[in-house]
């Protein structure tokens, strides 16, 4: 693939000139409509090293209005990047509606330099291509414009760069060891380059390589490659929109997950008083212990609580952390997302609060509101909660990636039973607080829940993330059941943790 | 202080259910009433090493509603906070309007166990408390109730508690070798507490000491106090608010600053484009190295830049960043502030863009909106923008105590040339968004800002981060001064740290 590319093209310098003074203001007008529009964009600056990145990058923004992008250099990960799946610090940095975000070098690092420099298990690589292509999908899908931009040198320019960089005193310390070292292993450092290339080349987010040699002929092919691409998205979203307008979406009609999973729950399974206090007393010793367990061996856990109002969530949560040390797990909440949060795609809020190595997240409501409430009360559209099961899986799939132990909990309780506590709750002046008239709203639509429900529990169950169904009607029962799971999945983890190292050699 | 304290104070298990079961459910109630009040809280556990502070914390939280509070446990800075000033990481973290933070350790560490271990230079110690005094009074004052609590045990009941967790396989790994130097050295830790305590024990952020060698007694008296001073913050907030609807806020007239600084300003000052071009061009290249200077020594550099409406903000900006490397400086742009940024205080947002050591922030607009747009539309009230003068101070003097450059822009032009400008934009398609009927509308309350300019520069610029007027209508000087002004303080800083480098012995 490279070896087709023609490294000695030039331009002439008043041809230079004129186009890229059309393409900046161009390029300015650009921004301004994909803000309107509401176009989140990434533009990604890869390649060898001393191809001029930094300098294309500055000339770029030039054009740009400062109020509307950011630039981020992604370079050896910091402590709290490190502890993380490798995808969460750009999880985290996705740009919001409107706005642009310029990397320098990006999660290709994992497949490239950090591969090259050994940093990166080659097992573990096709999960990390694989990883790659569905973070750049599930963005894409949801409107992000993805510019992907590889800057091309030859072996002997570089050197020439390397050495003119090395020889004065002002910008020596800016040539490392390890750019010395892959400028010596050129050839090998290229190939792993090219597998990349080939490997996530889609038309989605496709590439784009730049002949570097000529630093004016780069800006021109740059600014090109950035402008056409945003009047072409610009174009196509505006067609999207009235074509949405003409054609009536319609629904295919399945009662296929009206009778599921929750319809053969046993209901009646309860433990006594004594039996509860015992046990749970038990458990929740177990449970400290795991807990600093869980901490040297730098695994991380994350919790999800879902369920039906007045499911007993709280409770379970509470139960699951009374003895734990705080600082080593953290309660989050879901609400109804800020207006910052709605700006992003909607599983960015989570990704912010993804657990350290060795800390556990708890998630009181999860990212499956997308399939439940957002899907029933129209928050979002058919085509977007179909798409999230696979989006949803493949983000746990990460965190499993990562060593993360990831398990889901429906906390299951029948109709009846959820009146006799809304009803309790309205009568207790201290509970009062917990019950609003959304509550009863959306007790109407428990069937429709239970379709959801249903339909969720069997798409996104999965070996590495498995959902608990909890049958809830007995609280003692529920919580018992919930410590003890976690208990056991974290006992079996740390199992396996300890006999992986044995394996590996002492360091 | 402390060895008034009676360590041996114990409390009968029966008493102790009782009171917390009490005590529990009233923190809950405390905590919504607080939350609709939208009073912000945070609650710091300090004290010596085996205290048992993580226990604590979790009892207290055992009665919280999880979404309602966050736990922050301060640990050794990570890299991302190393390079800041150390109250940055705190400031990013206090709490929104309603919600509570617990911290486990917080900015005491800096003048405590920091201290201790030699890591605080003993004569940055006054700066220091005063850095924190400043935190603490400016937080208050805007409505943020602070509860510190210190956790006291004495020096045998510590080393009884560090061999129990030493003793077993479990736990061993908690018991550091700093743990147990600070034992051993135990008169030293707890003189260096005591002076902490003294120090920073005011009204409006007071200590209370728990005597923790008996757990109940500790969880108590802890619950005991929290509880307490929520109960006192909403009744003194019910107070305010009901006082504030008998008595009308008076302004006292003056007109003081009516004519000031700016009316002396000369703006016939011009450059030719042929000096223009030269000076800029060897400016720029100066700045481009001393940038990479700025890295090497870790100089954070902070630059504002305030103005009249197309008084040359953005060109400025653009001059002085178009040859620096984008990984080095980042353009912070200052809109109204969004909903998250509403409940926090008004300078947590800008806390949030603090440059890293190495690093140049740029912000086009900045926190002076609240003594100039917050002050004359009313988006805050007169005591507010009143305190703000010396709260800006403060955080200036707390970046440059950090060894920051901090430098201010005022780009000054006349009326009659403000005129020019905005007909320019209308009439030229590519500039027209960038005026707006809001300009406008400004333009008519030129004279009241004018004079909250001329108070706001003689009231904020100190000698650790001065205002520079800028004679504005001619661009081309005006631009000139800015990157030259930028570029003599940043060889002069850089100057006086390879100095006071060379003073210390090599490491």
């Amino acid at each position: 693939m490279l070896e087709k590319i023609d490294l000695s093209v030039t331009v002439k310098k008043d041809v230079f000139k004129a186009a890229m003074e059309e393409m900046e203001t161009k390029l300015g007008l650009l921004q301004r409509q994909c803000k309107e529009a509401g176009i989140p964009v990434m533009i990604l600056f890869e390649g060898m090293g001393a191809a001029g990145k930094g300098t294309q990058i500055n000339r770029l923004i030039q054009a740009m209005d400062p109020r509307g992008f950011s630039v981020y250099a992604s370079s050896r990960p910091t402590e709290e990047e490190k502890y993380r799946p490798f995808l969460w610090q750009y999880w985290t940095k996705t740009p919001a509606k409107g706005r642009i975000t310029i990397f320098d070098r990006s999660w290709y690092r994992r497949v490239q330099v950090d591969r090259f420099d050994g940093l990166t298990d080659e097992a573990s690589l096709p999960s990390a291509f694989q990883d790659i292509l569905s973070f750049e999908k599930q963005l894409t899908d949801d409107g992000t414009v993805i510019i992907k931009l590889f800057l091309y040198i030859s072996k002997e320019e570089q050197k020439k760069r390397f050495k003119k960089l090395a020889d004065s005193k002002e910008t020596a310390w800016r040539v490392s060891d390890s750019d010395w070292a892959r400028n010596k292993d050129y050839d090998r450092y290229l190939k792993i380059n090219e597998e990349m290339l080939e490997r996530t080349e889609t038309e989605y987010a496709p590439w784009t390589i730049i002949e570097a040699t000529d630093r004016n002929y780069a800006a021109m092919k740059i600014m090109s490659t950035v402008t056409s691409r945003l009047a072409y998205e610009l174009e196509k979203k505006q067609e999207a929109k009235e074509a949405a307008k003409r054609s009536v979406p319609k629904t295919v009609p399945s009662d296929k997950y009206k009778n599921g999973v929750l319809s053969g729950i046993d209901l009646s399974k309860k433990l006594t008083q004594s039996q509860y206090k015992k046990e749970l007393d038990q458990l929740q010793k177990r449970l400290e212990i795991l807990h600093s367990e869980l901490y040297r061996l730098r695994i991380p856990v994350v919790l999800g609580f879902e369920g039906w109002d007045a499911g007993g969530k709280g409770g379970a949560i509470k139960r699951l952390t009374s003895r734990l040390d705080p600082r080593g797990y953290q309660v989050n909440p879901t609400a109804s997302p800020n207006d910052i949060e709605k700006v992003h795609h909607y599983l960015w809020r989570f990704w912010n609060n993804v657990p350290k190595a060795g800390h556990i997240a708890i998630f009181d409501r999860t990212w499956y509101g997308r399939v439940m409430v957002e899907r029933i009360e129209g928050f979002c559209t058919e085509a977007e909660w179909k798409r999230a099961y696979q989006e949803i899986n493949e983000m746990e799939a990460h965190m499993a990636n990562a060593g993360a132990v990831v398990l889901k909990f429906w906390l299951h309780i029948d109709k009846d039973e959820q009146e006799r506590r809304f009803k309790e709750r309205m009568e207790n002046p201290a509970k009062q607080w917990k019950i609003t008239d959304e509550d009863w709203r959306n007790r109407e639509k428990w069937d429709l829940y239970e379709e959801a429900v249903n339909e969720m529990l069997v798409r996104t169950s999965t070996t590495y993330a498995p959902w608990i169904v909890v049958e809830g009607n007995d609280k003692y029962y529920a919580r018992v059941k919930v410590v003890k799971t976690v208990v056991e999945a974290l006992e079996k983890k740390i199992k396996e943790v300890k006999k992986a190292q044995k394996g590996k050699p002492e360091k």
